[in-house]
């Protein structure tokens, strides 16, 4: 009978959000939203006053508020800044400032009538989540912006909604951090995972050993006044900061400024330029090592004033070790079977000395082994691509009581589209206790940036991790994909008036890519082509090294590219029905892209551009055949050949991409082979 | 005799280069460049040795320099750093590491042959400006990417080739000071001058005076951490910081944190939000503001390690002064007669406090009086539009014995045409004495930032200062302004690299104008719209506050709009010559302003849209009224009366941008009058 009432409740939440969503963009999508006969003019007297007034996080986001909303709708505001001796139009109430953690507060409630809006909260963080809602409510009712007439209420499903970059394998200055942060503050993520250390460079200076930054940064490391700096521009954006200081293995840079800590000696350690999983491990039978990470985490620790601590562990394979005679000979003095055993001697001395810096020790899956204490927090990430069931490693750890933070699923650089990530629940249909589910905190979206660089991590962060941060955010009835899709469009444009560059840059690199001439041709090659997904790009042909070049086709084209779903979706309507409407949206299509070669071909060609030519010749003859064959009702088997060859060409990958209009390319020749084939 | 031969090689100068020009791109023009029938092709084995060799700047710009030449033709370079142990084909060798000064040597010479490059300098500086130079010379032969074969040996004109930009108008955060830090070097210009205060904030963390950034900086100011990270950016790239701190007028900001230091008892200070010259200003009179400056600059001169320091000095109208009985009788203790007296008074004590710290003091032109001491360095702003002959104060300072800098003629917030600036020569005509001349160190372009924000500095910036920069470094006698412009687009495009947005965000701002429609209408009109020039987009009608909405059209628009000299010049052509080759040209751009606006049209309006629409409407109107005639090489009474109203419209300011085509459209309406009309 319960089971029966929550199945009403989720199809009835489910059905008022798609009818609520077809007028509201919200992302993510709040708890309860109703709407109301009524809407908020935006005029330059809006103005905004906070109870209890003040120069925390809530002074801090109204006054980004009312520069957003003033860009946004050309209001020339008479007050710029919270007023503070009158009531504004916009008043904000909250009864506390929230000390980050866990089990921070982060409710709200917003009511915007005709004559005033009202966001309550527990929390500043709260109220600050639902300033975040009330800008997603701006509209254009046609001679004015207005704010949609809504009433939410709005809690949060997960405590854990975070976003890590990767900032070793290519170094993310502070500017791309700040602007990815005001992103996720954006669609109410709380934690910034910062991955500070890796094969490829160590990014934090350290006083006590400066060897690391020096020799190992390449001279591309945060201060520690710039991490400073950016854990309080988290902090004012209600986001948690985590480091993650990856040991034992991803060690070569460590290893680089401090070879001693190795484990195999004679070993020339250097900053690794290749992605991969590499050897280089520190050595956990020597006292030295954890005399080094006592001191280094000493000294990390009060930069980042979380609770939680992360210390990597993963993809650790103990080759080393392996071929080590001293760390054989400690192990068995130990009695330690496995490298697995002699890695979680490692983990339990390391928990100590973080507990006794007062932090959580958080660490990939690899660290949850037999006897590590359940006071560590465990990061799964392993799924199938590792030979594991898909989440397996998060729910067993809430079983055997272990905190837990889910990431497998949401691993963005694999480049796949936003609904395998979007579809991915961290519980799914699991029956879990109070006490198990309390323990699974939430999801990280991972960037690792073995293919990404500073010109091209927003546009393969975002917009897929506003679909991920509703995930985490909403419940878990939210899930209609067609209707997320909808929304996270508009939600995309709307990033880039925090300065994120995933649209821009797409311009950048193919004006980059053409020197400069006119990049209309290969703008629409773009849009229907996608970056190589889950790490091909990287395997056969030519390797990546941290300083290639990533401004190529490849880093223009994003997933989920543009005109992809429409085409596809348009030749199953035309196959469908063919009407004359279907039919004239498919020719389109195929007619912008027929002629799309000859304009390729004006452009005086260089050694960027070459490996594009057969895509975009075979592209746009297979284009013209397929149209012919529309408008003329009539395919010869000549042209069947040649439409057959073109696509034989189009499914390989050029120049790392792939061609994102296959389906539909197939399937719309598949319909004109029984349809239209003569002779 | 000699003036003859001076003449001479002048004209040889000029001629050569142009020829030159024609396939090299290079600005600011080197002193002496000769191809060679030579070229160096780019591969992936391209490497760079440098003698000597560590960390400096040399390394630093060669590592950038490999990023950068990868980054643009696609090279996966084997080697990604220089190399040590054997000779690179790029070899640069230096003799000594510069203490930044006004005597440093930035000379260097560069020789691209087929096997090889050598980079020579005296200096680092000199040698990372040789690499810039090298960069300008790849070039696409079709197959591969090569640098052109050249033998140059350059040295600038100019020892102070400066920007300046204002932070306190509107706050600029790190990353846009240091990514136009990277662009100046790219130009090889060497000094940024920091405004970092005035009446709309004051922008440095003060330890000494803390209230002077927490009251009076609405939170955005650099902490000095980052001051002393970006000084030692700009070191790194040979350029000085010279920092201003404006006194003792522009004083607002400063005195809503410490009002006891103002003129006018009792005095309601706060944070400017307009544009303007306001009244608040220092008391030069009592004793706690040479204590408070002294204290102030002891803590900032560290910050600065630069040998100048600008206390700006200028604009001050000493309204308050006259209003104040206690400074009247002051002035009368000390039988000073004037307001201009005063200040000098008040100039001369802070000249001695600056020597204590070892610092020479640089003010605006109103600094230079009487009885101002020739120690100080006079910066010449003042010309025509405050009511003195260009360039004056500049001339008669370096007469008087001032070390001067130029920045009449290079205020780039004027908006005005590139040629405007590029033509103004510090020195011009002006026989002087060579100590004369010695003392004129330069230029700086100042961008003043009331109408800019972060997302539209960088367009305001360039790529019109690239030719600024040309000006301060190369000969005299270069100044051929189509041969400037031409070579200026490619450096505009090569800009882009460095991370300035002067192309992309005019996109951005456009998709905003339109709430993510279709952008192509507005695109159009915004290739031929350019802001209000010299100030006027703050005269009448609405009155911008820095915290009014810079994301408007006029902010899309850039001076020197894209589409408006080739289509005055292709008007010019026709009407000299009317081909039909010289019609289509003309027709060409007629016919898409004549289809716009049914684009324009079919977008949804809102506010932002709407003040367009006349704009939108009577250009195409006029533009098809146009096209009609020279098509049918006639035209009616009746479609002329048309076309002057259309053009009285057009003629007029919308949403604060003019059209920069008026001149080609009422050329064409004459000549279509003497030509086409009937009845």
């Amino acid at each position: 009978m319960l089971i029966l009432i929550l199945i009403c409740f989720s199809n009835h939440h489910a059905s008022a959000q798609n009818v609520l969503s077809e007028s509201l963009d919200l992302m993510p999508w709040p708890k309860n939203v109703e709407k109301k006969n009524a809407e908020f003019i935006i005029d330059n007297s809006l103005s905004i006053s906070i109870s209890p007034s003040g120069q925390g996080r809530v002074h801090h986001a109204a006054v980004n508020f009312l520069r957003r909303l003033s860009g946004r709708t050309g209001a020339f505001l008479n007050e710029g800044f919270p007023v503070t001796d009158q009531q504004g139009a916009i008043q904000i109430t909250f009864e506390k400032v929230s000390n980050l953690s866990i089990e921070n507060d982060e409710s709200y409630s917003l009511d915007v009538g005709n004559s005033g809006i009202t966001i309550t909260a527990k929390t500043d963080v709260g109220a600050i989540r639902g300033l975040e809602t009330l800008l997603q409510l701006i509209q254009n009712d046609g001679t004015n912006y207005v704010f949609a007439g809504v009433t939410v209420n709005d809690t949060p499903r997960f405590v854990w909604r975070g976003l890590m970059i990767d900032a070793a394998r290519h170094f993310q200055p502070v500017g791309v951090i700040k602007r990815n942060l005001d992103a996720m503050a954006a669609l109410k993520m709380n934690v910034f995972h910062w991955h500070l250390t890796d094969d490829q460079g160590w990014r934090v200076e350290s006083k006590v050993y400066p060897k690391l930054h020096e020799e190992a940064s390449d001279g591309l490391y945060y201060t520690q006044e710039q991490i400073k700096d950016v854990v309080a521009y988290a902090d004012n954006l209600g986001i948690r900061v985590i480091p993650e200081f990856d040991v034992p293995g991803h060690a070569s840079a460590i290893l680089t400024a401090y070879p001693e800590l190795g484990s195999k000696d004679g070993y020339d350690y250097s900053i690794e330029r290749f992605s991969g999983v590499f050897d280089p491990t520190l050595n956990p039978t020597i006292d030295i090592t954890y005399e080094f990470l006592e001191r280094l985490f000493t000294e990390m620790s009060p930069l980042f004033p979380d609770d939680y601590f992360h210390i990597g562990g993963d993809e650790n394979e103990g080759k080393h070790w392996d071929e080590s005679k001293a760390i054989q000979k400690f192990m068995k003095q130990h009695n330690l079977k496995t490298n697995h055993d002699l890695q979680t001697y490692f983990n339990i001395k390391l928990e100590k000395i973080l507990n006794n810096l007062g932090k959580k020790m958080m660490g990939w899956d690899e660290i949850m082994t037999a006897n590590m204490p359940t006071t560590t927090v465990i990061h799964s990430w392993r799924g199938q691509n590792e030979g594991f069931p898909e989440g397996n490693s998060l729910i067993s750890a809430a079983k055997r009581g272990y905190q837990t933070v889910l990431s497998n699923g949401y691993y963005i650089d694999r480049m796949e589209p936003v609904e395998k990530h979007y579809l991915v629940d961290p519980i799914g249909d699991v029956k879990l206790t109070d006490l198990e589910r309390s323990r699974i905190l939430g999801g990280e979206a991972t960037m690792w940036a073995e293919l990404v660089t500073p010109l091209t991590i927003d546009s393969r962060i975002w917009p897929r991790t506003a679909a991920i941060a509703e995930r985490f955010w909403s419940q878990a009835e939210v899930k209609d994909v067609d209707n997320m899709k909808k929304r996270l469009k508009q939600v995309s444009f709307n990033l880039e008036e925090l300065g994120i560059t995933h649209i821009k840059n797409r311009d950048v690199i193919i004006r980059n890519m053409t020197d400069n001439q006119d990049i209309s041709a290969l703008v629409t090659l773009s849009k229907i082509c996608e970056p190589l997904k889950i790490y091909s790009r990287n395997k056969g042909g030519i390797e990546y090294k941290t300083y290639s070049p990533f401004t190529l086709f490849a880093d223009a084209c994003v997933v989920d590219a543009e005109d992809a779903l429409p085409f596809n979706r348009a030749v199953h309507q035309f196959t469908s029905d063919r009407s004359s409407v279907n039919a004239s949206q498919v020719l389109a299509y195929l007619n912008s892209w027929a002629g799309n070669h000859e304009a390729f071909k004006k452009l005086t060609k260089n050694p960027k551009l070459t490996p594009l030519e057969p895509l975009s010749e075979n592209l746009s003859s297979t284009a013209l055949l397929l149209s012919k064959a529309l408008e003329s009702k009539s395919l010869t088997s000549e042209n069947l050949t040649k439409i057959k060859e073109g696509m034989l060409i189009l499914e390989q990958p050029f120049a790392d991409v792939e061609v994102a209009v296959l389906d539909g390319l197939n399937n719309l020749m598949a319909f004109c082979v029984s349809h239209y084939l003569v002779n």
